[in-house]
């Protein structure tokens, strides 16, 4: 047992295999200087800008280059303090960048309610509309595209119609897209959506760069240099924007998303049949189908009987699996507060695990793992 | 004049010419994810904080990655929105990512006062003194090390004891650091700072990416998924450190930390000099001497006889040396609210540019540039 066993890597809802590097030889000025350095590096962070927003189908002027998703999702969020009196609606599901953002905001004295979701994860118009109704004064409605530990791919669109129909005053939807984009259709100009987090590192680019898409005219929090508009201060990251460019270049191609999509919904096809063959192994939810459109074909959440989720992580990972238990970005808490938002009973909830995979994922890598599981079923 | 002009960048304090890339070829997992890309990731990300302490001399759990600077200073000014009652004391000459996120923190309802400069830009002990005293409700006091504009070296040891020799609740020193880290000798411990702010594109390094000392438990504004001992969320930068802590390594090494500031004294006595003799220039503070022990030799503020800073910046990037007039970071505004500060006049500031130099600038580059700033002079 002692030759390096080969690595199967099925956490990529947590960081993707990189396949895209931080580009050398690139202008180097400030691209906020006026002389000739400085106007090279803002022409190519500006074609950065110009490419990003082709592929994503908005205005460039709407693209504000960030250090990443949880940086975009709290810019959104702060910037409510500048618009006081409104509420904040937030499903109770979404990533800690914006549930714990959401629990700084109550501190200081912004009002934030959440969206239920039903036992699949995901909001429907039934726990919207009671939102909406509870909370007359909202201004801001957070919804993710696609949730981060089960792979719940929200109704947009439904979801958005209803918002924009009641009547009232307007409301920001925010839409945390991180595990949305390059996975699976997005057209953020269609689904009506006011502003939008994007993440570089979950689309095999750096770390560091992210965008925010938005909209409207949006009053950030921190200040600085008024770069990006005046919307995120700091020196601009050009090598980052120009490889995140890279990114939706290649990951948001309709050609290359569709070929993808549909690789990665016949991997997990037959992931999920394999799995449920088992025995000692429900998904969570529990209904959760064979090629299930409610659910994105990139992220899994399964239990195994009489297996906590970080003993399964652990002897998965000595077998040369790696597989996590929630988001790396709240691995240090054991607590699982999208499932327990499911209605997933607390027990259930501690056996968990995340399957994810990615582009370069193989239907060998899916058959190793689910063998690897058989085995650890047989001895623990 | 058509061939290609040689170019000779004279403008370091906004970024510097990069010699440090970020990495490849390194543990690209989430560092935090418990299995074993995870683990790598994080061994990968912990050498890389536990080189630049060493670097800086000072522990590691006090150090954490941020995006830059901007993002660092920002951190430690919005922390005070939850130790509501105290108030911010922030020298009148602080960069824009302290004094914009002032005026925000002010509307939000802190009480922000300024220390006043001395007219070489310096804060003083009369200054500190008067500040201190009329308001004894502050609990956090900002002073920069190196003024982006002017080069002002702040007496730190001097103004940190007196901060720490006054009777009443202690005060939290935040120092940004931007442009003194490896230009001019910083002990961080020795200074008896609280926090201190370092980029690395100011050192060679690539962009995205800083850091923030801090060896109190300040609490951080942003939420997300605790990394960074909870100070700051978002997936960790590993190359991105990793660059950092090469570039810290490279120089903040003492050899070379004092070789290379004798070689810039050297050449900015040179420059002074020689601006001194074409008249038509006065240094800004008029009495700044060659060699003058207040100013870092790598920055300098100028103003030619009738010729709008803006004017010359053009002209000599036409010549094909590149200088600026503020910082980048305000390069947008006309206004110079540093050289106000220090008592400049409008006109005087409104002619003011800024010089600044590099470790690869070389002593035939400071002639070049005395060289064309005399032929404008002729011409203009």
């Amino acid at each position: 047992m002692n030759t390096p066993r080969k690595r199967r890597y099925f956490d990529w809802a947590a960081t993707a295999l990189p396949d895209i590097p931080v580009p050398r030889d690139i202008p180097w000025g400030n691209p906020s200087s006026r002389h000739l350095e400085g106007r090279e590096a803002r022409g190519a962070l500006e074609d950065a800008r110009s490419r990003c927003a082709a592929a994503l189908g908005v205005k460039a002027e709407h693209l504000f280059f960030t250090s990443g998703g949880t940086e975009s999702n709290a810019l959104v969020l702060f910037s409510t303090l500048f618009r006081s009196p409104g509420d904040i609606l937030a499903s109770a599901v979404e990533h800690p960048s914006v549930s714990e953002n959401c629990r700084v905001l109550e501190r200081l004295g912004k009002r934030v309610s959440p969206i239920a979701v039903e036992g699949d994860g995901r909001v429907s118009p039934r726990t919207l509309e009671a939102a909406l109704r509870k909370n007359p004064g909202a201004r801001l409605a957070v919804i993710m595209g696609v949730n981060n530990e089960t792979g719940a791919v929200m109704d947009l669109p439904g979801l958005i119609s209803r918002i924009r129909n009641r009547e009232g005053s307007p409301v920001h939807v925010h839409c945390d897209m991180v595990q949305a984009a390059g996975k699976i259709p997005l057209d953020l100009t269609a689904l009506d959506v006011d502003s939008a987090s994007l993440s570089a590192h979950k689309l095999g680019g750096p770390r560091g760069i992210g965008l925010l898409y938005c909209r409207k005219d949006l009053e950030p929090l921190y200040s600085g240099g008024g770069q990006e508009g005046g919307k995120r201060p700091g020196t601009e990251n050009t090598a980052g924007a120009l490889a995140l460019a890279d990114c939706l270049e290649k990951r948001l191609d309709p050609d290359t998303l569709r070929g993808e999509y549909e690789a990665a919904s016949g991997r997990w096809k037959t992931l999920i049949h394999a799995l449920r063959n088992l025995g000692r192994c429900s998904l969570i939810p529990r209904d959760r189908g064979e090629g299930d459109p409610r659910f994105s074909p990139w992220i899994l959440q399964a239990a195994f009987e009489d297996i906590p989720g970080e003993v399964m992580v652990r002897v998965l990972d000595d077998a040369g699996f790696a597989v996590s238990t929630g988001s790396a970005c709240s691995s240090a808490s054991e607590k699982r507060p999208i499932l327990a938002a499911m209605g997933v009973d607390e027990q259930t909830a501690f056996r968990g695990i995340r399957i994810s995979q990615g582009w370069s994922t193989g239907i060998g890598d899916v058959a190793a793992l689910v063998n690897a599981i058989g085995e650890i079923l047989k001895t623990l």
